[in-house]
């Protein structure tokens, strides 16, 4: 042990004292060259390229970037004035499209970064949207340090040549905010995490058994079902955190988890229930039941391509873990099956989720939901659904044999809530391993690593999710051929960690054995006990 | 246990839905008077009165408070942009001395807060010192809610009418930045958080065995003694942090612990320590310890009242848990004590306390010490030395007997590393408990709730300090005889803790057995199972 930590501190002092740290860019880059010079740079001048003169206004997402990125990055004095104004590094963005739709499946993330060896020279940054330049600009925050003996800040190993492009459409954090209410200061700051991981999905796991926070403007009893008063989002809210994700290159896709998991619908509109005494799975012989969801999703969705709440083409409608006790008991229930030629309670769930998926799917949008609707109905489920796979990873390969479009989150690998799965374990759960031959892996659309929020609150959301979810971001975002050795990442996803302290995410030590466990000892961040 | 639950949801439904959550500042004010109106209010339009014409700037300090409290208070967007017009509030200022000279021990913080029970009326903030004025901000801030069901902002019990002062004059947490390093964005987010509970002192013991992260401009190589390049405070950012504490009324005091807790001054200067292979207690003996210490203290207090890094009168030398082992084992410090006749090692602790406390008071600062001064030199101490009690409480009343000034920390009580202390053990060590007839209970400056950052770093310190430290924050402020039984405070400190969370302060739930617990379960942030 003592020999060990001696190692440690070795490691530390070679790393920390010999030369900078080595940069790094986490996710790793597809491609990723550099040099060994180092240029310093007090503050980016960040210029918008090839604007026609017609359309000559800067992009709000790319001017808002450039201004908080420029805060975010130069974070310390340095020690003289004079100095800075020579330091000045112009940073050209040149973008193909500049518009600002919102993102969506099909957006285009690729970049090019290039840094030059002379701090006289231009830094490049070329995308075909202005999501991909975000990206971009991800990256270059990433490779500026401080120096703190020269008090001044530098790119220390250029040259620097980045082609960079996501490996899956569709990364994802799941974030259930029932089982505890997050504020929206809480969720900005989450989506804030995910844009420097180069997440572009959250996955709103907005209600669920114990609350319903959300604010429908058509059913406007639906948030009786909250903790409390305060503990709710309004409509208001939820734009604003939806333009706040857009901003950053982050989706939000909200889910309402149904006929299941659904007890607090039952707060204000009791007759969608089976019973106050048995609340759930929804009740499919009420006449409320669909039209309120269909109303609800039109909420959500605008009845068209990128309208509503959620312009992001995905919808999430559950559909796992339904028990059918409660329907099986009550006769108003039974007797409706009856009338509708339905079988029992197996042929009634087939029902609701079909209903909801259609609703969705004349809404303009995918109805994504959890992999129990596979295992139930398997190749009777219409081609376009998403199924998203939570339990065993074995599934994945039957649903894309079948032809399905699927998302990964295999609860033994990628369930923040599994205190004992570490990082290492989250970074080597490849979604293609153990895909038969012939399988189209190109089916499989992405994947998420799910927070779901019994004992996570704002006190602990932050040390939860990271620095786990960062090792499901590279997994996801790195071609696989460039995933490093755990040996190798370790030391990468340690720097990262220290950075999303800096930026004030409170992202527990990498080498945990146990997530969000403290530190175990005093000790360096960026070099901890193995 | 059910039924407990049941009492709990019961305790939420009456709380969060019958009614506005109770109307309640954290620390308790002195005098808080309040109706039955429910008064709307958009944003508040503040007004500094009685400036005179050469004069007519608003204050720096009050002007920032006035845009960062507006957009703290006024999170949420309100339905209707035309009702905000008709709705927002005057607040006019009133401050005796608009100096905003550093804040000191004896700086007034009274404030009276007067709101009325109509929205056509004005509210009113008087105050002695611009200090003043900021916790009077503040007391405003948490009686403002949003009405989620008129989505509006109100003050829900008015007219209001406080008159308040804190009960002691250094109300402090103490911060641990050698164990684990914090970035100066933890640093900002922990000075907010203090500023929230109404402390003013942020004592930073910056550096000790672990670490030495402070830059030192006339001693360069101190900071050789940091965990990593990364991991330094330059003294650009140690002024931006004075100045952020200055702004929102905390001080900060710093800590130099000397002669033990010092071994990492010797990466630098290895000729203030006794060796290399035994390192503390710092080398009495050496031509440069006397005069290094004299320079970096220098640094702190530019040699005048007000002056330097620190502007705060209170400079803390440590002293605390000296081991003699390695004067003890060095011939030429025992040489060294014969030639200058001191007795051996408890002559030269005595002497090294002593020389560090003159040099401070020749500084124009008065010197804080550990109570080990106290217990091994008694009443031999210089009368203008302030005592700081780390151990038995008991001592407290010996140190006061004796005549001293003391600030109380007992471990037993207000240690936040101590995670089995809750925090209502923590809100019930009241200082004055214990202290003999005829003892001047006004030489307890005040005291300092301690967060020693062995396990401690920027993913858990949040959770670690709050909310336990808000109740020492009410136990230092509030008079003694308004101080709540632990029953009713419970109501109101989970109030202000889920404010702390809105406010993206990590506080754990209040009902935790251990600090920084994860919650034990799902549930609402305001009323959770005891």
């Amino acid at each position: 042990m003592k020999l060990l930590l001696l190692f440690v501190v070795l490691a530390v002092l070679s790393t920390a004292f010999g030369s900078y740290i080595e940069s790094s860019v986490w996710p790793k880059p597809a491609v990723f060259s550099k040099g060994a010079s180092v240029v310093p740079v007090a503050t980016f001048e960040f210029k918008t390229l090839g604007l026609s003169e017609s359309d000559s206004t800067v992009p709000i997402t790319l001017s808002a970037a450039y201004s908080r990125y420029n805060s975010m990055i130069f974070n310390h004095k340095s020690k003289t004035g004079d100095d800075n104004i020579a330091r000045v590094a112009k940073v050209n963005v040149a973008v193909d499209d500049y518009s600002e739709a919102y993102p969506q499946l099909e957006t285009d993330e690729s970049y090019t970064l290039d840094i030059p060896a002379e701090s006289t020279g231009e830094i490049y940054i070329t995308a075909k949207t202005v999501y991909g330049a975000l990206r971009g600009i991800e990256s270059l925050s990433q490779l500026v340090v401080f120096d703190m003996d020269v008090k001044g800040f530098v790119i220390s190993e250029s040259p620097i040549h980045i082609e960079d492009k996501p490996r899956y459409a569709h990364r994802g954090l799941l974030l259930d905010t029932s089982r505890h209410f997050e504020p929206i200061s809480s969720l900005k700051s989450t989506i804030d995490a995910l844009s420097y991981a180069k997440f572009n999905v959250l996955h709103w796991h907005v209600v669920d058994t114990q609350s319903f926070p959300f604010e429908s403007s058509t059913y406007p009893r639906l948030w009786m079902g909250s903790y409390s008063k305060n503990e709710r989002y309004t409509q208001e809210d939820i734009q604003e955190l939806v333009e706040y994700g857009r901003m950053r290159g982050v989706k939000i896709m909200i889910e309402f988890d149904m006929p299941g998991h659904a007890a607090s619908w039952c707060a204000g509109y009791p007759e969608i229930c089976p019973s106050m005494n048995c609340k759930q799975p929804l009740n499919p012989a009420s006449n409320l039941t669909f039209p309120l969801i269909t109303s609800l999703l039109t909420e959500c969705t605008g009845n068209k391509v990128g309208g509503g709440l959620f312009p992001y083409s995905l919808l999430h409608l559950g559909g796992d873990e339904v028990s059918y006790s409660c329907w099986e008991t009550s006769a108003s229930i039974k007797a409706w099956e009856t009338e509708n030629g339905l079988s029992g309670s197996e042929a009634t769930y087939e029902y609701f989720v079909d209903k909801a998926a259609g609703i969705t799917r004349n809404q303009a949008r995918t109805p994504v939901q959890w992999v129990e609707v596979f295992e139930h109905f398997g190749s009777k489920l219409d081609k376009n659904t998403i199924v998203h796979v939570w339990k065993e990873k074995e599934t994945l390969n039957s649903i894309v044999s079948a032809g399905y479009k699927a998302l990964l989150s295999n609860q033994d690998s990628w369930y923040l809530d599994h205190l004992d799965i570490t990082w290492d374990q989250m970074y080597l759960n490849e979604p293609t391993d153990g895909l038969q031959e012939g399988s189209d892996p190109n089916l499989i659309v992405g994947g998420e690593t799910c927070m779901w929020g019994e004992t996570v609150d704002p006190s602990d959301v932050g040390s939860t999710i990271w620095p786990r979810a960062a090792a499901v971001s590279e997994r996801l975002w790195t071609p696989k051929e460039q995933i490093d050795t755990v040996d190798v990442a370790t030391n990468r996803l340690e720097t990262f960690r220290c950075l999303l302290n800096q930026r004030q995410i409170a992202a527990a030590p990498v080498t945990n054995k146990v997530g969000r466990f403290a530190p175990r000892e005093p000790g360096s961040c960026y070099v901890q006990r193995r």
